[in-house]
């Protein structure tokens, strides 16, 4: 009867099937546990911006959505209140993959960080860090 | 000479055409002055998250977007350093619409500010706020 | 009855003489309505950083307590859930004015815009704009 | 001849004994090593809130300033630009400890990770986290 029960692996994948701009992106799920999330989106073409890496706007998306899938491991349906995004480099490589936790999950809402790393000829790079309040429905 | 003359509509008209990305999202640019852009985004099924309203990204790209945009419009090429945005209610209408100005432009950088509004039925409602950081090339 | 009453001007002030980070910067509360608060520092050479001018926590103060203000000024008893500032210019004058408003209040929070100004000789500088996000107690 | 020369632990104190406002919070530098820095404050009627517990702006300070601390060490002589702060939980304690680093040192500015956590019986709690760009001068 909790409320506070946070959502399954399973559901949060049909969600993501749901989700139309996630699709249209092709993120991936690669981990999850609670509190802990860790998702990928491949390097397309049309995912860049004119300088030819990938635009800050897909790098913005996996903050957010990092922040909100760890938060809903936690605590169930959320929305995304606000988050903050530094840019640290060029979002150069394969893929993208966002390591997002929660930092303290409250009754109202719950506060995250995500570090985004680009992976290219299989070296990490740091490419972007975010803090996020992320609210229960 | 100076290195702070600004692109012109027609140089960031062309860039829009080369960020594979704002074409993914069907972003127009609707004003254009030093300083001051206005962007639209129209709704579209596919850049809806699970709940049926656009998804924060899309704000997030057009609160980037616009801000670097007002930038690049009084200081040339540019890059985004870091943003931070507020969702303020569901972003549900047939357009959003992006008003972004420049509040500082400095030798290095620039501050602006993004209200982001939905449009639905002829009223206009905000839905976004957000500050960024834009540093030139 | 309501749990959405905002506190009156008498009760801001009392809470501030009974905030004694408030009483050692010696904050002011200069105008007081629904939604909208202007609040002033004095210069003072204890509140400056080492390059001589108005240390940024003291701006940082005012954007935080001006937001949550305004926001009590609608919602009743607050307490700050997360801010963002842009420092853009040098703190220097006699004295730094905040004003602040409430964006949108909803149930649980509200979101709030400030910016600081300089006073200097008479002429106003804008050297700061922040967002913040207020939780209801 | 390197313009990125951080400074020492001595020119730091040095600055630390001229920033008054820093004087006035009773700041202390615990630990310092290039790109990461700890601070303490100790609690104090004076730097408390309505509530009670220390004021959001100690621990402004002290995030803005860790962050400032932390590049400083490794770029030299700066200014922030921009910070955020999630207050996680009320800062109740003996005494308030910020633990920064820097994220990323490039040619113009640091990007820094800090959090602060209070301390009371012995037992350390996390009660805010942030995030900060600082300017090289």
């Amino acid at each position: 009867m909790s409320t506070t029960t946070g959502i399954s692996r399973e559901r949060l994948e049909q969600a993501l099937e749901h989700s139309t701009f996630a699709q249209l992106l092709g993120a991936e799920l690669l981990d999850f546990e609670p509190g802990k999330v860790r998702l990928q989106v491949h390097s397309r073409p049309d995912l860049c911006q004119h300088h030819g890496y990938m635009h800050g706007a897909v790098v913005g998306f996996m903050v957010d959505s990092g922040c909100a899938w760890a938060a809903a491991s936690l605590v169930g349906d959320v929305v995304t209140s606000e988050y903050k995004l530094n840019l640290l480099a060029p979002a150069l490589g394969e893929r993208l993959v966002c390591r997002s936790e929660v930092l303290k999950a409250g009754q109202r809402q719950a506060v995250c960080r995500a570090d985004v790393f680009a992976i290219k000829d299989g070296q990490e790079k740091l490419v972007a860090t975010g803090l996020a309040t992320i609210a229960r429905v």
